[in-house]
């Protein structure tokens, strides 16, 4: 029996795994991680919406019911083309196919310090680390008594005006203004700032001006300062550098700026593209390597002149199709390209707004927020899950509650925001 | 107006500061966490049958509507007992009023292998880190050949015949059973093990004889080891050394046969009793210092001549009967002493099965199991929680699904189980 390994089970991974269950394979999925992550809502565990379980679902469950799939946990450090290998930090997995659909990675641009400085969204331990990073500037700022370090800690600097920035910093307006102004009374919220920057002179870039447009009224409605043509270029503790030479004092910044394939791509010598990805013939294998595919954030590909997006639909699409290659491979038969269909895009703003544009069709507004909600609770994976995160949302919609507000573990106020505060520079009420 | 000061907002500062609320008081509350945590759900965290956050309350939500409270998040190091201040790491905090309430802690006896070695159900990281640490040990012994090593890893030895270490003991069993066991087919569940050590001869020793017996029967009729008269006399990687020179090999240890007074109890330079317990008055104030009072677990009272035990109920009644204590203080007027009034006790030890004693009226079995159902969600602090954890366990008890199975963050497999595995070590599928 023909032998395939799949690395990662991110939204491409999951697809390429169900489609091959049951069809004669055998299929080992090797991940880092033993859940599969709902990327998309990150930003809900980092605004306190969502638990962070709600939005992880066990692999092992996920495949339980599939024929032939099994699960191996570990690091992927490289690959033996020539001997078919796969190789873990505590292990090899032999393949005859193998499956690469090991996601993307945040892209700093080699600036070191925005790296040590910032969060990002991609990680459900970054995004629970954000959770705690962000109360605990409330709570700290309720015992500085220094008003410039007071408003640093009450100032959050989102970078990057695509999907993530935007659900983002609507997100945590919206924590702010109805839950932690509440909890907070002895603050005065005017020193609080959300502040959203963009290199260049729009929001969510992929969809039409009207709806570019909307988004930012609709953010400004809300209180967020939205900056375009801003470029970062650094940060230090409780300041972030601009590239025109000035600061912002802040204790948080999100980096939502940059994406590249995972760190995985640059150590298997293959061709590689934009961003670090790994170029994929038609059929998404790899040229000289028949044998091996690459799908999702991790693979280049040009399709009408233009690469595919870093975007879970590409990765979903790519899993489904490669599934049917590999058993179309081993069964001698030709496969047609792949084909990337772009169904629309979308990003939610805010309570009862977001903006959608499928197949030429423009939405904004409640109806593209019900869209929004309906889509991602479709495509949430798991009965359970959906239950769970369909009744966090309900609670949030008629009770305005955010109720995840918890500081857990150890979070790195210390080492991301500014620094620890002394004995001597606090408040004694 | 008085200032009063709560250190710990567990069972007995929520309700002392709910007491307080509206009575012409100034309350600051001081927790080194920002949340209420529940901690006798912590057993169904540690077995993935909850996320942490629904035992979690957020402080400052449970206080935003009583009149008076305020919370400050910080760790006390000391008081000032002459100028009535209380210490914190970053900051002080004046009292008129001081009310201790910091709760207890895991008691090793010394042994700081055992420290170092087990996990115990105090906190919500040490639950989520043995959650962790018990599906991983799984995941690795998939890929352990050396079938010595493996047993070891799928060995769970828990220490402590009280209700953790049933309840404890009794859902892990039913995780392993009803989930793992088809999460991990390729495994062998017959090389699993679940070991409840008890010091003594008898499990839940506050319990009737006849019910003592019935746990016993009940977890070894689930297939739990229960052994009595066994001492642990430490740990190293892979094994725990028993107090007649023999050990077991076991890559997981769970430490519930000891509690005692939070270290701060031993910072205050009072007079302490049993277990490191802050020795207290009959109205729960201290000899010297009548304005500062101790409750809980970190309070050591004598009534008809034993000590009142370390359990929420007595945390609970002296923060509610501390509240009056303080008022009548102020005003002035004599307070009664304080009687603990022992209303019964519970553990459950599985599916539709506990033992509950009460009034003088023993219950077993799923009378006993709705009973602890009840009580537990009512008091459970908040209405998300409560419906969050009743939909958890209503699911569980439909679907026999414990979900929460992933591994969050960073395990310390390393540090607390057994040594990790090279490559050479390892299962080549």
């Amino acid at each position: 029996m023909k032998r395939v390994v799949i690395v990662g089970m991110g939204f491409g991974g999951l697809r390429a795994a169900r489609g091959l269950a049951g069809k004669g394979v055998e299929v080992v999925v090797v991940d880092r991680r033993n859940f599969h992550l709902f990327q998309p809502l990150l930003y809900q565990v980092a605004t306190a919406s969502l638990e962070p379980e709600a939005i992880a679902y066990p692999i092992r469950a996920a495949i339980r019911d599939w024929k032939g799939i099994d699960f191996r946990l570990g690091e992927v450090t490289g690959v033996d083309f020539q001997k078919r290998r796969v190789q873990l930090k505590d292990g090899v997995l032999p393949y005859d196919y193998l499956v690469l659909a090991a996601g993307g990675a945040t892209h700093y641009f080699g600036m070191k310090s925005i790296e040590t400085f910032s969060f990002d969204l991609k990680s459900l331990d970054q995004s629970e680390s954000l959770r705690n990073h962000i109360i605990e500037s409330f709570e700290r700022a309720t015992i500085e008594t220094d008003p410039e370090k007071r408003r640093a800690l009450l100032t959050f600097v989102i970078t990057g005006g695509g999907p993530a920035g935007v659900e983002f910093a609507g997100a945590l307006k919206e924590l702010i203004d109805h839950e932690l102004s509440r909890d907070f009374p002895t603050l005065d919220m005017a020193e609080s700032r959300v502040m959203l920057l963009e290199g260049r002179d729009a929001l969510l870039a992929f969809l039409p001006e009207s709806q570019r447009l909307y988004t930012k009224k609709r953010l400004e409605d809300m209180g967020i300062e939205v900056r375009f043509n801003t470029q970062v270029s650094g940060a230090e503790p409780g300041k972030i550098l601009l590239g025109d030479g000035s600061g912002i004092s802040a204790c948080t910044m999100v980096w939502t700026a940059g994406v590249q394939a995972a760190p995985l791509a640059a150590e298997l010598g293959l061709p590689r593209g934009a961003n670090g990805r790994i170029r994929v013939r038609e059929d998404l294998s790899i040229e000289d390597h028949p044998d091996v595919f690459a799908i999702g954030d991790i693979a280049f590909l040009e399709q009408d002149g233009r690469p595919l997006p870093m975007v879970a639909p590409v990765a979903m699409q790519g899993g489904t199709y490669v599934a049917e290659a590999v058993i179309n491979r081993i069964k001698g038969r030709p496969a047609s390209p792949f084909r990337y269909h772009d169904k629309g895009n979308m990003a939610t703003i805010g309570r009862n707004s977001a903006v959608a544009y499928t197949f030429g069709m423009k939405y904004s507004g409640f109806i593209a927020w019900v869209l929004w909600l309906f889509l991602h609770l479709m495509y949430l994976v798991g009965f359970r899950n959906r239950l769970m995160v369909l009744l966090n949302w309900g609670f949030y919609y008629f009770h305005r509650a955010m109720q995840v507000r918890i500081i857990s573990g150890s979070t790195p106020v210390g080492g991301k925001g500014c620094s620890q505060p002394q004995a001597s520079d606090v408040r004694t009420p």
